[in-house]
């Protein structure tokens, strides 16, 4: 599946915390870690866990821009 | 000012595109682009022009997880 | 690629209008239209046009419910 | 009241899982089944149970577009 | 119709400037003025001018904090 | 460090209540009240509580508009 993300960011998972429903997951894009907080249901679909190849995906639209 | 994004990632901006309404921006994060589409008013407020250092910030909410 | 967006509703491509950096993409998903607003380089990338098909994808994070 | 959001899907709730701080609904579209996280708060406002009658809402800004 | 987003602003609308494809709307709640981006479509749907009553909408994991 | 966002409103932290991983902030914005659902770490990160000045940070695409 291609999706129209723009921002699709290769990494590896470093961090798995599930909560009641809602779990946050942290991807190590070459150095720099996101933050993904998804659905508890989605890190078991996709088999989420520490050491597993996965990207971050971020729609354009909700990327903003700061600076010093 | 200090924000709640979980995500706020360093970078140098290597692209600008204005639209009618709406900008284009392309952020290099350690090697990896970063596409944000925000208003014209901002790229002017924050004066945003090819390589200047900048960040983009996403919410860990707007982060989603994909894996091959 | 397997993404942890909760909703991805298979459908075929209604129309494309391209704006000045951002397209309107409707998609039919059984008889509901959807429509989603994404940049034109993913139009492009994508190869989206009338009669391809499409799935329309949506953060849970992003959906809301309202009642009468 | 009526709102922006190009998105407005009527259909029925199928189920609602309350965690902590955040739900999960669930709402038939016509065959397809949406997924919404909303607050807690929300589902006690809206008194949403399973049975109901309830829109799906989206903004197109939201919606991303797949291929195969 | 009744939503779940938590923020539900009523105000008037002070400015409204329709791009290609996507509009921005400025509403004044109390004064403090809030800016909207949806589509021009909505603009014509909801009949949106200056000195129009209307409510700015944004749900409760769109809304990030910032301290100084 | 200053923000794209187009929202950025000023106000006072009136409830802070954490979830299992996601917290709900109500920060009072000249009479309104605006409602955030962030992270526990965010909370923790920026030592939000009762009575302390904030900001609510919202990006114009994440508005949306409705009238009665």
């Amino acid at each position: 599946m291609k999706i129209s993300a723009r921002n699709v960011l290769k990494g590896k998972v470093v961090e798995v915390t599930k909560g009641a429903t809602t779990a946050h997951v942290r991807i190590d894009i070459g150095g720099t870690v996101v933050t993904a907080s998804i659905t508890n249901a989605s890190v078991d679909d996709l088999k989420l866990e520490v050491g597993k190849q996965a990207y971050a995906v971020v729609k354009a639209s909700d990327v903003m821009v700061a600076v010093d």
